[in-house]
């Protein structure tokens, strides 16, 4: 039996941290028991204006009450992820479920998908239209992959998209919700707002001009606009991790676009401690959907995370693999930000021999104006809540802020 | 200028391959000259029967010859593997493009996906009914994507979906094929056949039998059935690669249900040398795309071939992040195959200061019963062809087979 003792948050978020607290002694080992567990959660790397930056954070801190509620209850680190983004997809604030992006033809289409460390099982849904929340379908299609094979020895599907998945989810008593419940006023306004630019620009950029004009652009509605997919870490009592992401995409995209949040390895990643890596690791990432699917940032920031020092290797992946990534060698501007977080058993700093404390650090990173996020574990009555924000005088898309914290977690083992 | 001299294939396939001509002095270099260019391609990782044999080594070697007119008209890398895979898809007996798996519902539905090794860019379509040619509209996505920005700042897509992509291909003058026209006699007898085996999977196993059923089932339909994704592997004369895959996905698949040939990093993938890379490598995957997807085999393969034995690292790349991924821990059977390509610079082998030598180093592999392979350089007169199959007694899914070749390529440097 393990009880909650005692939770130390060691460090507020800060854009300086100081590696002391990364060179404490910790032991990495196998999985470690995390009391009560963990959750951080961000509501999309983009712009959050201040005027907004309430709403943000209010979400962002009922979404860790979610996910928290469900680890006291005893739930795993896959089931306290997936609450936490069904709160986060109901905002209309956030691009994700409720009050996403519009598509080109001004609907809504949506990507999800989830990743459990424990059994390394893996959902998604892409391009799905008329279900308020895409990541119960991710996760149910994980949960039924994890059932094994269906009739006749077919192989369950991992990835479901468009109408085939709507479908899938309605027949797996997810419940359908008409579209046009899902814009808000200001997806809306928005909506109509982008394709009245998108006409102009179209009708001043013409012929020959247009196609010379395409490789020069490099002021876009995306470089500065509200990207807002929205992601989770978790790590549960039992020190399993998970990773959980869920968008509406780009504004004005092509219907059928996918992107990043659909796609293995990209939008999310999470893996338990094993023989091959001394940390239990979760990523989710927000942006640039196209940025982040050839670049792979979740998985490249998993591996990253097996590094000595956390801050430094994730500030290294930021750098090297996404901002100067050989695979976005035409880019100008690269958008997008991570939340990662990894987990291991301190040994040498164990109070006595009962009690096992787990250390798990936590970090964001965007090149992306603004992120914000919020974090909470099991043992805290509340959430914090903050909202990053790149450097003053820092060009969104070439410069890149990160911050984070470490929380410890101790229990009692029988 | 680079004109062709000589190619010499110095080895036959060999299921006991040597390792002597891994071990030349290949001077591993930024991306190598490859006069004239050399294509590998594969009708699929599955059963093919004896009596089929002819057809399926037939189509490879129409879809070599179709990359090579390419090729020697001057082509890119990805213009000769979209050209292989036309060939590939057109045909009736591949299940890519004409003559698909059909889903549930009876539809066609197919995946597809190409990458560009020089540019690192992709293009994929997932779940698209009504085009007979899949490739051509990954192709597409791939070269507009090139173009950079859309209209007002947009980011082009590199991957979509169901009836979004097929509008978008059809905006992109790709002719629309009505569905009915894409299944075959021998499609639509298959899906009567396996619908009749799953009412009757269905009545046997009801309620908590059938549950229980499930986890322990491991006969299955696709366990020596015919999954045959089509896939081809290219090197240009400049000494660029490129991979392609296209696939009608799982017979009785779900609909909406996308496979690993639209899935980054898991169908196909491609990169020339680089600072990083000493060889160029290009790789397409085949078999049960979850599988594929949760292995990331296209990429991990790639990240292998880099090792000094390209033999000896597809082997272990093979069996230790496929068969025995920690990824498919739960699966009974992981079936599979690879074509995978790599070349470099052979400095110390050049006759003379201005002719430079390539080598090409071609390798296929499966877990699959067979896997049917083409090959030929653009100094070949006629393709070779070849059915690869388990050795006598081994186990489909856990055991595995391993050929492959070289060919050395000379060209004029001016």
């Amino acid at each position: 039996m393990e009880s909650l003792i005692n939770c130390t948050e060691e460090q507020q978020p800060s854009s300086v941290l100081t590696n002391s607290w990364y060179n404490q002694e910790a032991c990495r080992s196998q999985k470690a028991k995390c009391a009560g567990g963990f959750v951080l959660v961000h509501a999309g790397a983009g712009y959050h204006s201040e005027s907004k930056a309430k709403e943000y954070k209010h979400v962002c801190k009922r979404a860790c009450q979610r996910a928290v509620d469900q680890l006291r209850a005893g739930a795993l680190a896959v089931e306290a992820a997936t609450a936490a983004l069904v709160e986060l997809e109901d905002s209309p604030f956030t691009n994700a479920g409720m009050g996403s992006n519009l598509n080109l033809s001004g609907e809504i289409e949506c990507d999800a998908s989830i990743m459990d460390g424990k059994s390394l099982h893996f959902g998604a849904v892409g391009a799905i239209s008329g279900i308020k929340n895409p990541v119960l379908v991710a996760s149910c299609l994980l949960t039924e992959a994890q059932k094994g094979k269906l009739s006749a020895g077919r192989i369950p599907p991992c990835f479901l998209v468009g109408r085939g998945a709507h479908d899938w989810a309605v027949g797996h008593g997810i419940p359908p919700c008409p579209s046009e419940k899902m814009a808000t006023k200001f997806s809306l306004s928005a909506y109509k707002r982008n394709k009245r630019k998108m006409e102009l620009a179209e009708k001043m950029d013409t012929g020959q001009n247009q196609a010379k004009k395409r490789r020069q652009s490099s002021e876009n509605e995306n470089g500065s606009g509200c990207l807002d997919t929205v992601g989770a870490v978790v790590v549960d009592s039992e020190g399993n991790v998970a990773a959980a992401v869920s968008s509406g995409g780009l504004a004005m995209k092509h219907p059928g676009r996918v992107g990043q949040a659909s796609h293995y390895g990209c939008g999310c990643w999470a893996e338990n401690a094993c023989n091959m890596n001394s940390y239990s690791t979760a990523v989710s990432t927000s942006g640039c959907g196209e940025h982040l699917i050839r670049t792979m940032l979740a998985r490249e920031c998993s591996a990253a995370m097996q590094s000595e020092d956390a801050h430094q290797a994730l500030l290294e992946a930021m750098q090297n693999k996404f901002i100067s990534s050989p695979f976005l060698a035409s880019e100008d501007r690269v958008l997008g930000g991570v939340i990662v977080l990894r987990c291991c058993r301190c040994v040498e700093a164990q109070p006595s021999p009962n009690i096992q404390a787990a250390m798990v650090e936590f970090l964001w990173s965007h090149t992306t104006e603004s992120m914000c996020v919020g974090y909470m574990s099991a043992q805290d009555s509340k959430a914090k809540t903050h909202i990053s924000r790149l450097p003053p005088g820092t060009v969104p898309g070439q410069s890149l802020a990160i911050e984070g914290g470490v929380c410890r977690l101790m229990g009692m083992v029988d």
